[in-house]
């Protein structure tokens, strides 16, 4: 990267994700020469580190953001739109990962793997997808691209984690006092999640999908460019803490390609890692992709109940390349690609 | 029932499914006039308890078994296999929950609210499908018979004392271990439980497909009296302690029923309960089942990817509908259409 004196914020720096993509930047020794984060006015004056140096949280509000040429946005949707104009303004790049302009038009919805070239098109708005979208693209592009796909029936075994900082400590909390025999009294997710699990509980539309599902329906067609594949989703939260899983039925328009095909397609995808060992019960399982950035992937096999479909089941962490790595994927493609509004 | 003087036993009595069989005997006061209960030298002797009495456990080796009307047996394939021919010589028919003898020709594979026909041509061997097959179908069953069905694809989210009392335990003490801290080392199941899942450890066959999978398909096509129905499953173990939920999409022959028409077929059908309140985002959980006979459905919806599919989630206690409580049901039917052995 040529990029020089380039100056970064992360927005939202103590939620799970944003302290995610502090690690990230860290981890990729991504090249900043300044660094600010930002926090709600609980946060402010306390310090997070990043690349063994402490950095001071401030609150947006007041703040000045001349300077600034990428800031990395996790604080929910209202933060978003509230700081689009200010930080467009002062000629800085948002790269979001908050559902509020993932669908607009004028707004590439990026997994650098898949669609990094519809990053040239951007206008200081970027939107990462949702983090179950991710993990399911991740491992259907290597196969979609191979074969073209007519339609894909996928479960979700997601992970609380997903639901914020404040969710996990309701897993852990709610746990022990189910193992201690109380009575327990859901306050963050809605209903128990100790040794449970359930519909994901965002609102259910019209169409009887919730919120989740109807994200990654059109998230994933906005990625692909593709409006004819058919999606049908099913999102259910589990007492997992990191990382979501997937169970993904995926027919052909015409015959289905051979099984070897698929895991060399996958196998030589960057991002995703093949656990497929039969003989050893070894497939992907959550606590083997938490912390990791691939997505793993396996149960590859032919669908007995259609000769044009195949099953495979994937884990990705959602906090890192359903969220924090890949906002730092897109921001390393617009640095590399010289498509930072700075010349 | 009209039956008196009926002598039952109880194989495999200290099991997870044995107690429950136990239990159900008693909730639905089963007319029995003598219990016997068998388990294996390491309890013999001890007592278990039915209908507030005690009946003291015994080996089955060198046992005498006339006068013996029904055995429940929960006590692995080999022991029905083993024991077969000597109940059977002593005019005893054995309802076994075990997969032995569950494909055999002569052997009907029964959940009464279904094909309870098919105990009419029985030989003294009656098999109990597969748990996650009994919570499929239950869920299923009412909608097959409303509109023809061609293809299932199923997900499941099985819990953990499905794989007996010893992994319910580890299950805890894990759980309690990776809240403290503590390096945990699975011994009854394959891979760590706790806050994670895996792909159900049976075997995986030539096509793909593990044990579990391949029960599910082969044991609903027979219970359907079915062999063009077309059934994809992923069986998934997650960390939940009792009742199996399932995902599952169903694509029909031709145009799919109405919502309407497949609520209200569920909820009429005996032990079903739709639960499906979208504007409460309340639907089936594993702890809502848990413990209940019927088998609960929601999520109830048009599938966007298929114009003649509909999605359905289901959750039903294992060891109950799943196990138990179908044995007992069976039992109750062989009485009540005058099936046993004694006249």
């Amino acid at each position: 990267m040529s990029v020089t004196n380039l100056n970064i914020a992360v927005v939202g720096a103590t939620g799970a994700v944003g302290a995610e993509m502090l690690r990230v930047l860290e981890e990729r020794n991504f090249p900043f020469s300044g660094l600010r984060v930002f926090a709600s006015s609980r946060s402010a004056g306390k310090t997070v580190t990043c690349k063994e140096k402490p950095y001071t949280l401030e609150t947006l509000e007041g703040a000045d953001f001349s300077g600034l040429d990428i800031a990395l946005f996790s604080a929910g949707s209202e933060t978003t739109k509230a700081y689009r104009k200010a930080f467009n303004d002062a000629g800085c790049i948002i790269i979001d990962n908050s559902s509020a302009y993932r669908m607009a038009g004028d707004v590439p919805l990026v997994i650098p793997e898949i669609n990094g070239e519809d990053l040239k098109g951007h206008s200081g708005m970027i939107a990462v997808p949702n983090c179950s979208a991710i993990v399911l693209l991740m491992a259907l592009y290597p196969i979609y691209k191979l074969t073209p796909v007519k339609r894909v029936v996928v479960s979700t075994y997601q992970a609380v984690s997903g639901a914020g900082a404040q969710a996990l400590r309701e897993l852990t909390e709610q746990t022990r006092d189910v193992l201690d025999g109380k009575v327990v009294t859901p306050t963050i997710l809605p209903h128990r999640i100790a040794f449970n699990l359930f519909s994901h509980n965002t609102t259910i539309n019209d169409e009887g999908y919730n919120g989740e599902e109807w994200k990654v329906i059109q998230e994933s067609k906005k990625i692909l460019h593709d409006d004819s594949i058919a999606i049908g989703v099913t999102c259910v939260r589990v007492p997992v803490e990191r990382a979501h899983t997937e169970s993904i039925n995926i027919e052909f328009m015409g015959e289905r390609p051979s099984l070897e095909a698929v895991r060399s397609a996958l196998g030589a995808f960057p991002g995703v890692k093949v656990v497929d060992d039969r003989a050893a019960n070894h497939f992907p399982m959550p606590i083997d992709a938490s912390g990791k950035d691939d997505v793993l992937v396996g149960r590859i096999r032919n669908d007995i109940s259609n000769p044009n479909a195949i099953d495979i089941f994937a884990s990705g962490d959602q906090l890192r390349k359903g969220a924090a790595l890949d906002a730092v994927q897109i921001a390393e493609y617009l640095v590399e690609h010289d498509l930072l509004t700075k010349k």
